[in-house]
C-alpha cells in the first residue's frame, strides 16, 4: 500500500516537487508501470571514493580487510536479470482454483557462480544463494553485475568494517555500496560469535528499494559447529512482488519468490526429525509465520507459540521435534496476504 | 486497508481476471457492499473426501482419532446468522460523543448448545464461546452450521490430527474443512502439555476470511491444574469488522465484537486480585494493546512493558497483581484505530 | 495510510454523518488540509469535574497525591506553538540529494521551563524534555498550556493514580485530562521499582491524536541507581509527520522530529562505550529499528538480533558495547519510510 513507486533519490526529488504519479489525500500509491532503470539513474552521480579507486585500478579491499578473511566461505555472485514465474504452476492447491492473468517478469537476482566466476551454478534465484559460516570465521563475497542501475549486497548479522557494508551513503560511499555493470567488488564479513544465527543479506544500493522488491536478496547461517544441526532446516523468505516492480498487473504476496499453495516451496520432514523454519521478511508490510498442527519455543524463550510477527528485516526461528504427519499448511496469518499467495505445503510423513 | 473485497477462491479468479471493484495503482480495495454468499459459492464444488464420506454415511472421525478423546471437554456448537448490534449504547463514553449511522449487520456467530444439540445456551456470540481443557485432555467439539456457506473451526495451538484441523484445502480437504449447512462434524483436538496457554479458533473454510470477518471466531485455553488460576481472567480479541464484511458504511475497529468505549467489554477487578488479560488479534491490521496506568512483565520474560503489538493471529497474556483503583482505559495504540472504537473502561476498585 | 483527518471526537460524528473528505472503498484517508483547532473543538464541553475544581479555585492534585512527591525530578513545562523545520538541512545526506518542497510547519511542542516557569530553558522541541527518576522517586510535572485546543501529558509506565493519567475520558475527565489555554495542573507520577525502564509520555486530550502527531509527545527513563549507566544514551523517537497534521504537501518519516539522514539525529560514540539506543514508536503505522554493522541480545534475551519491530506505543533497548568504528546507518527498515526520510547517521571514532 505504501510503497512508493520509485527508488529512493528519485523520490525524494519529485516528491517535493509535486509530480507525483497517484496522489491521494496526500499519500503515494504505486503504479502499475514498472519502474524504469532510467528513472532509476536519472541524476546519479558516481560517488567520490568509488571514481577514486576506479582511478586507482581496482575496488578491492584494504589489506586491514583481507587480512581477516579465512579460507572458507568464498562465494562468487553475480545480480542479473532473468525471467522469473511467480505462479508456474499456474494453479493454487490450497484453493482448487486457478491462478490466471500474467505471472511472469523480469525479476533481478543474485547467481551463484564457480571459483572466479568460471561458470554459473545454475540459475539466478529469488531469494539468492545462502551463504554459510561457522562461528569465527568469515564469509567473502565476489561481487559483480550484470544489471543497468548499480546495485550491491549489504549482509545483516554479520561483523564487517564500515568500507564493507555494501550501502549507497551519498558521498560517503565505499566500492561496495556502488557497483555498476562490469565492475566487480569482494565483500569480507566476519561470524563473530555474537553473529550466530539466521540473518539474509539484500541490495542497498542507489535505486533502493526497487531492486530489492524484484529480487535481490538471501539468507545467510551463522553457526556454531559445537551445537546439533538441525535434520530439516528450512530458510523461508516472507515478501511481495509488487506491480512497480514487476510490471504485471496484481501484486503477489509470496515465499521464496512464489505465490500460492503448490507453487510456494513444498517442504517436508519426517516424523522425529529435528526441524527449524528459519524466516524473514522483506517487504514494506509486517506478515506473521503460522504452521498448522505444531507449535514451538520462541528463541527468546516463554511459552510455546504457532504465530509469530516479523517487520521487515525480521527474523525468526521456528524449531521443535516434528510429531505430527500429515499435508499442512504453512502460511502469513494476514488474510489479504494469504488471500494473494503466502501460503504454502509443509508435508510431514 | 488491504481487506480484499472477497473470498479467498473467488479473489483469486477475479483478481487476475481483471474484475476488481476498485484498482488504484494495482492495489484493490474494499466496497461498501456487503460480499454476497453466492459470490463466496460460485464454482465451489464438494471437495472428493468430504463427498465420499457423505457417501459412506456420515463424516465421523476415524477410530484412531476417536479413541484418544477424554471425556470432559465436550462442546456443541452451531454456526449461523445473527442480528449484531456493534454500538449497542449508540456512544462513545470516553469521547463523550454519540456514535451515529447503523451499527447493527447480520454477523456470523458460534452458538452454544446443551448436549447432544438439545437446547441453546444463550444467543450466537462475537466472539465464540471460550473453549477450556487441562493439560492432558482432549477438546471434543460437534460442530454444524445453519449457514449457506461451507464453514469451519480451525483451532490453533492444540495437537490434532491432520483430519482435525477443520481448515479447507482444496483436493485434500476433509470433512471437518468443509461443513455445509445441515451437515455436522466432531472435532477432537489434544491439550498436549506443549499446548499449554492461551490460543483462539476461527473458520478456516472455502470462503474464509469473510467468515473470520463476520465474527466466526473465539478462545482457547489450556491450563496446568497444578498452577494458580488469575483471580480475574479476560479474553479480549482485538479485530475489525470493515464495510465488505458488514455492509455497514463506516469501518469498526472493535474488541469481541463492539465498538467504543462502553459497549466494549467493562472489565473488572479488585485491588489485590491476581489480573490476567488474554489479548488476540484477529484481522488484516497490526494491533496493540496498552492498559492505563499498570504494566507487567511479558510472557517471555525481561524489563516490564505496558503496551504491546499483535500482528493477525498472535496472542499475549498481560498478568498483573492489581494494585491500583479506578477507572482506567485499556485499548489498541494504533491511534486511527482506537479513533473508531478501538478502546473499554477496565473498573478496579 | 489510515490516519483518520481529525481528531477523536469529530471523527465519530463526522464519519457516521456521511461527511468524509474522502471515501474509498469504504475507507478514509487523510487530506492535504490541516486539520483546524476549530475543528477540534466543535462541540466540545468542559467536563463536570474540571469546571468543578476550577469553580473551587483551583486543580491541584489532592493531599493523598500530593503527599507523595519526592522532592527530586520536577519540571514545568508548557506546551505550546512553534516553528518547526522537519528538513532543516534541505538534504538528505545518505541519497545525495535535495529535499524540495516546504518543509517547515507550526508544530505543536512541549517547552521546559526553570522552576515556577521563571524563564524557559530553550525552545519547545519535538520530542518534549526528558523526564527522568530514580527507582522509588516521584515524577512532577508542572503542567500549562498556551494553545487553543486542550491538552495533556498521559506518562506511559509510571505508577499514578487515576486522577493523575492526563488521560480525557467524557465525563470522568480529571482536571489533568482537559488542560485548557491558561491552565495549570500538577502530575505526579511514581517511579516504581516495576517501572523502571524506558517510557514515553504525550497528549491523550480531546483532540488526540492530531496534537501528539503535531508533536506532544517525549521520553522519560527510570533509573536503578544501582546498575551501571550506560556511557552513551540516545532516545529516539520513531513517527511520521502527516499532512492532516502538518498542511504540508508530503507526509515525513521522522526520527526525533526530523526527517531525512544528516537531518535527524547525528548519534556518536567511541570505541568501547557501552551505548543504549532507546527507541519508541509514536504513529499510527509500525516502524522497526535497525543499525548497520552492530547486533544486540533484546531485552527480553535470547540470541542476538540488529532490527526490531515497533508498532505505536512500543519501546524497545538496543545496549551493546561500541567495537566497530566508522559512519554508519540507523533506520526504520519499512522501505517506504526511510524512503520519506526515516534514517540517521551513527558515527563511531
Amino acid at each position: 500500500m505504501s510503497l512508493p513507486p520509485i527508488g529512493r533519490r528519485t523520490f525524494v526529488a519529485e516528491a517535493a516537487g509535486g509530480l507525483l504519479l497517484c496522489t491521494l489525500g496526500g499519500k503515494r500509491f504505486s503504479t502499475n508501470e514498472e519502474v524504469s532503470v532510467e528513472t532509476l539513474n536519472e541524476g546519479l552521480e558516481v560517488p567520490p571514493k568509488v571514481a577514486a579507486a576506479r582511478a586507482n585500478g581496482g575496488t578491492a579491499p584494504g589489506q586491514a580487510v583481507l587480512a581477516k578473511a579465512t579460507a572458507t566461505n568464498e562465494y562468487w555472485i553475480q545480480a542479473e536479470q532473468m525471467k522469473w514465474d511467480i505462479v508456474p504452476k499456474g494453479r493454487d492447491q490450497m484453493m482448487g482454483v486457478q491462478v490466471k492473468g500474467k505471472t511472469t517478469f523480469k525479476a533481478w537476482g543474485y547467481r551463484l557462480y564457480s571459483a572466479n566466476f568460471a561458470q554459473p551454478l545454475g540459475k539466478a534465484t529469488v531469494p539468492g544463494p545462502l551463504l554459510e559460516a561457522n562461528v569465527g570465521e568469515t564469509v567473502t563475497v565476489h561481487f559483480r553485475s550484470k544489471l543497468d542501475t548499480p546495485v550491491t549486497m549489504h549482509p545483516h548479522g554479520l561483523q564487517y568494517s564500515v568500507d564493507m557494508d555494501g550501502a549507497y551513503k551519498g558521498k560517503y560511499t565505499d566500492p561496495g555500496g556502488f557497483v555498476q555493470k562490469g565492475d566487480e567488488v569482494t565483500y569480507i564479513w566476519e561470524a563473530v560469535p555474537s553473529a550466530e544465527g539466521v540473518w539474509w543479506y539484500h541490495d542497498h544500493g542507489p535505486s533502493e528499494p526497487l531492486p530489492v522488491y524484484k529480487g535481490l536478496f538471501g539468507p545467510i547461517i551463522v553457526r556454531d559447529p559445537n551445537k546439533p544441526r538441525p535434520d530439516k532446516e528450512f530458510f523461508v523468505a516472507f515478501h511481495s512482488f509488487q506491480p512497480a516492480a514487476t510490471g504485471l498487473n496484481q501484486p503477489f504476496y509470496c515465499i521464496n519468490g512464489r505465490a500460492y499453495t503448490g507453487n510456494t516451496p513444498n517442504l517436508k520432514a519426517n516424523v522425529g526429525d529435528d526441524v527449524a523454519f528459519h524466516v524473514y521478511a522483506v517487504d514494506d508490510y509486517f506478515h506473521t509465520f503460522h504452521i498448522h498442527g505444531h507449535r514451538w519455543v520462541p528463541p527468546v524463550g516463554g511459552p510455546t507459540i504457532d504465530n509469530v510477527t516479523l517487520g521487515p528485516g525480521d527474523v525468526t526461528t521456528a524449531r521443535f521435534t516434528e510429531d505430527n504427519p500429515g499435508r499442512w499448511l504453512y502460511h502469513c496469518h494476514v488474510w489479504s496476504h494469504i488471500v494473494q499467495g503466502m501460503s504454502g505445503w509443509y508435508i510431514v510423513e
